[in-house]
């Protein structure tokens, strides 16, 4: 009789939020695991409940949730996943926002507002969370809000791979929507084979003193194939706009390429109305059907988090999916 | 030429979510001031923006939220919010909850079950909350899941008084509608004048083999006036069938008296068609036109809060009015 | 030459405190272990000295103490404990408290008082404690002031299985002996089988006016065995005035049934006195010899604990023993 | 209508633990307040209580306790109250500890040991402590234990002044009674005016290989009076034999001073017994009657925790009392 | 006799590291008080020692420090400064850092990086800083890695209206150095009245397949002014470089501003030979005579410096300084 | 398809600042692993960038820096290791400081003083460590100053084994050059063999009023080999003093001990001049040639090291080599 002894076990577990399954689910299959089950439900006046149906004690837990609308009901569900793995003994929380919300709200643009960015990496650190797992961050800092380890994976290669393969042999020149994504559209023209960049100023224009605003190209377009990126769509109104501004500026065609389809009203109506030639998003977020169109393109994010899941739970070296600095 | 030298101001800022604005004002009205101009809305995809219009440094700031249907976008406003006013420099920050969200999620009733009440208040003391002030906790051991003083109002005085006016004479018997209601019962028989109590014991009737559960009355109501209390009034169906059972069991009368009227779908249709004679509720949530009907009475909290208010800014003693233990 | 690999190990050591080591060693012979060897004494004036005889470093430490009287020397020696178990580089440290301490401070019933129960948490949490296993907490709502896991063992099907060997057939009534614990009343009724229950309700008697407190049973008992249970019996004073209470309203006989004998003076020699037919408590308190009286049986919480134990080391699922909701 | 303004005010308010509250009344008497009344009792089982009987919302709190035995007891019973002083709002709270308890398990003297005195200061920070206010600390290190301000008083300028007014010219040499205060002896030496210094070097002795350990007076004591200092004298053992070997070295008298008198069992029996001329200590701790005999000498520490604690309050610059380095 | 009261005083007190004293004493004799006299050197083996030769009990202490090389030697001087702010019982620390340090390491690029600004952030939240005063940061986001309020001020203003004045009626491109400022080059575009902007892009020339990197200018710069604009300048081979790269565009002069002068070698002497009409910096960081030449110019941060602590002293609204958002 | 198990591998891995690599690297050997290689180097303007060049997920990370001069550059490259080996996912940090940096500072001398070797530990408990392990600490109390194990090596043995093999037969008295380190002396004179032990007493003499200080010996040193012991030497003008005090009392000789070998000038001319026969140190820090002196002798702390290293990554029993208390 002496202290008893074992050989520890680790268990890869798979959680998911309700609000897209789906993404969950193609995850799990290529992990070749199955989602835990659990009940969740809201109660009449709107709290979330959740409870798992399978013992989570020591299991190294990847809790994934998309963070569509509504946004904060997501976030809630989550945080209180957590705090239920937290309390039901998981040995480590992984927390996955494939998009990371409040992402935009990562620095006070005036005085009295809150950085709400940080506010959500406080959230889930309180909440229980070891670790973030997240994808093309809006802004690469806001890695630095979470106090632990984030894995930047970035769609980006997932993104230029469909465009390389459809128009390899185009003249392209990559164009930020506005000046805050020059960097970006960098990093996109070296990926395709360093490319030209070009941007859409937006100025008060001093010639026509009465219109507020004017999208001027700054850079070299003409007759060329102007892939447009951004990190996101939400209301498609820049992204839209700086199409315009491109055409008219002698552009001869526009591929649109943005890793998180947020595609608020009305998004899908101005995207598919406008005379973009393909629309390109990934599934990080939710695309129902009813906000689909012809010419939009979605691209699965799916293996690229089962693999960065895999090797996390394996601590394997990833730094070919991670860490990237968009 | 030395330190530079002088007196400290403090100054009371009231602030208010968008859940009840009506409430806020009314607090501001009995306190003498005017809630603190503010930008709030929400993004396309449903993320939260504030902002305040006024400075709040060195403020003694007041963050006032009904936590009503979507729950969990005000609580992440009031969180936002919070966040917005330590970022603003704001000296001490109190949380108001007229209802905190998520009580009755306050232990595990089964294993691998959040405990989302405590989760809220750490959210809160993570956002940068100080103090939180409430009325009646659906237990009084949520007070302990704050890291930081918690003042507990109590609505009971409200609601009794209103029911001393208007039945005094009568023959009261004070009811729980279940069995974890008793010793609140106790309470309120004991303010209006030590009353005798009961309670409805649900249990599976070994007469009616085929019946799931019966509603048992403990305690003697034959031909005496009911008084039917609870914390909140959700769906109402335990409160409505405890009334049935109560009238089956012989007594006179029956008066609900609730200090949350949560009311959701269909509270309002099964407590307008009950036979119990009027139905009490706060405003600690708002209650709409379309909630109302004839036989409700609606009192109003706001007193209570402002005088609280008043006195935690003045430091001054209000045991009176706080630290209950419903 | 490259980094040195292996594989981890785990071992499960358990440590006594020295309230109850009788208890400890039990729970050891359960788990085919023994209880790690330590110096421990105080010294001159009164503080605790520990030192562990064998190296912790790596062990998945479970520390049992039971709090009885002297129970602040009991707490501080189990901080003291786990401080070591610490700093001597333990890999989990569990803290096992057959009866909470400071339980019943939960919630400050008035103003300007601790919330005692929280406070123990927050000590334990700082010293070092990981998570926290424990039995019959007297509310459940304790569980949410540790910030971490804590398992919550019920001692109610001991205790319930021992009756219903005793007294199978007969009527029983299951009696809380107060207002605060009908809800655990209902639940023991459910175990036992779909008994009915009863109350005491404590009350200025109306029609005594002389008389400051009657009390008076809510519920039918006449000619029933009455099971009248609670969590903790402290001096015997409302247990026993509960037993004559119900005697006097006609039940045919009483048995006591608590987890937690604290039976502080002059609580055996009340229940010794009274008519109670059967007193019944387990061993999360040491009952010593001059504690105990011919009717009162002590049941072992030893074998609950070392299955407990054992599943969290093994990180197995047992939510048939945890996460209770007296 | 606007927000509301006002001028804080700051109301020092004085809280007295149970283990020795003489010396809290003779500090109230320095600062000429009185100690706030409260409610404080142990439950049947050993559990403390505390109540505050007035507001103490906005106060600038000093919660003085002697660290006697039981003292354990007495450890808690200022965490609790420091605790119900947070929830109950006071602005700032003070601990004031005269003898720092645990002081001497400020390291592991051995592996697996805790590091006592550092849990000790973590305890108080969780409670809710924000300043620590002690005097002659076991090692000056401690202050380094607690994260936030701490003020160290040094009793040594009332001991000596003592001892320059009853033995001012005498051949003194200050003894330390082992190796560990040599250089608080330096200190004493420096303050009597650059006396000489000595100590006592416990080994085992070579000539007499069968004796366990020998006392060496290590510097010249022949024909002196020997002042031998200690902080602490808790079973006098070490002292009364440093007396003994500084008698037979040759030493003409010796007068015993030290700060804490902890005096447990048999201290007062040794030191009435044994042949120094006078021994001097405050009361940092009681000092009961049954403690004294006729050459014990007790000077009162309260005019200098008076003199702090009025300083603190004033934020005034207290250097000459505080930050010792003993 | 009862509590004793009395009004609260503040106070404001400023503290200077060494690397840049006559910055503090600059905004000392804006704000008229003198820099708080200290004892500051180091020990033979390099470690900072600090004492303040003034009591800090219960001020509003303002702490400056130039993060200029050797800038972890000025790092760890203004940790421990705020120490010894802490544990000298200061009310409120403000840490102001006109040059944040490590700003540049706000992400990992790559993997198995730090973020060390973060980092910084957490180590003087740990020291004990409750705000941060800054100015320009690289990022904005920055304000978020720290836990509480970060007053960020703008430079910009300084340094435009000086372009303004010299250069007033000039045809002005402003120019970012690379694709990761144009959206500053922006907000300078606006605050010049909207004028056109311009920015280098560093590629692979196809052209010239055995040149590493080109910089093509994009945007019209030929005939203008280009003012070239940075938030740093260490090196100066980016500026110069870009300098270069405009006037080979066909600029028609070039003007370079930017906050921070880190000036490391051989910045003065690529500075001082290119063909730039004027160098703009502020003293945020310390710039020697010998690091000065003939077409520089150094304008002084002081007095925004001073109205910032004046208005946080104040607890006044300056939104109109801080909470840019660079 | 059910969750994926695994059984997880720890990796032992081994990181070196840029301070002393030789130390790390003859710690590698004896571990028989080599040191991660990482890139590492000051930009410009000072600040430290750090990366690893493999990965680190999962690791057990040991992170050696020998903390000389410049020694705040190497306390912020150590802290930025840490954070980058957090960000990295290691498992478990455990910082190796052979000489703990700023362990003088352990207490504030006087009042308005910095703690720094608390802040030290609790800098580098921001950055991410989850333990210490270090070597002869300037007092041992500093284990209390990190929230968590710290290992303390003991380098007295390795000292102390040299001078029994040297001088085995000499008659040897261990000398503290000052009074704080006296009971070292004591500890070392066991260790030689129960020694005689004396020390040395800075004092103002009274006979030569002129002269400001004194060195008096105290206890017997004539015709004895005195080994004068220390934890470091850092100018040296203590040590050297010491010697000529020992000689001019009639020493026949002396050897100089000392763990840690700072040598800040004038110490290597000091030493090299002085009378002293040897003098002995370790490795704990650099010893440049340029230091070194025909009579020095500097032994390694690199098998110490590696043993420690190597019982903390298996989890052993080390209580031989840890947790002494200098």
């Amino acid at each position: 009789m002496s202290p008893k002894s074992g050989t520890p076990k680790k268990n890869l577990m798979l959680f998911s939020g309700r609000a897209h399954p789906e993404l969950a689910d193609e995850v799990a299959k290529h992990l070749d695991v199955t989602v835990t089950p659990q009940t969740a439900h809201n109660f009449a006046n709107g709290e979330v409940f959740v409870r798992y149906q399978e013992s989570v004690r020591g299991s190294d837990a990847f809790v994934i949730q998309s963070h569509c609308t509504p946004i904060n009901e997501w976030v809630m569900e989550q945080l209180i996943m957590v705090d239920a793995l937290k309390r039901g003994s998981a040995k480590r929380i992984t927390v996955i926002m494939p998009f990371y919300p409040y992402a935009r709200q990562d620095k006070k643009h005036k005085g009295r507002e809150p950085i709400s960015a940080r506010l959500v990496a406080d959230l889930f650190k309180t909440a229980g969370a070891d670790r973030i797992l997240t994808v093309d961050l809006h802004t690469a800092q806001i890695q630095g809000f979470f106090d632990g380890p984030v894995d930047h994976l970035l769609a980006q290669t997932v993104l230029a791979d469909h465009i390389t393969e459809t128009y390899g042999n185009a003249d392209v020149t990559v164009v930020s929507p506005d000046s805050g994504r020059v960097r970006l559209a960098e990093k996109w023209a070296q990926q395709l084979g360093d490319r030209p960049i070009a941007f859409i100023h937006k100025t008060r224009d001093p010639e026509q003193p009465n219109q507020a605003v004017a999208n001027r190209v700054v850079g070299q377009v003409r007759g060329r194939l102007c892939v447009l990126i951004d990190d996101m769509i939400d209301t498609g109104g820049t992204i839209v706009k700086a199409t315009e501004a491109l055409l008219e500026a002698g552009a001869s065609d526009v591929v649109i390429a943005s890793t998180h389809g947020i595609l608020s009203d009305p998004a899908t109506e101005r995207l598919a109305k406008c005379e973009a030639r393909e629309v390109i998003v990934t599934n990080t977020l939710p695309i129902p059907e009813e906000k689909r169109f012809p010419k939009m393109t979605v691209l699965s994010i799916a293996p690229l988090l089962a693999r960065a899941i895999q090797e996390v739970f394996e601590d394997g070296s990833v730094t070919s999916l991670f860490d990237g600095s968009a």
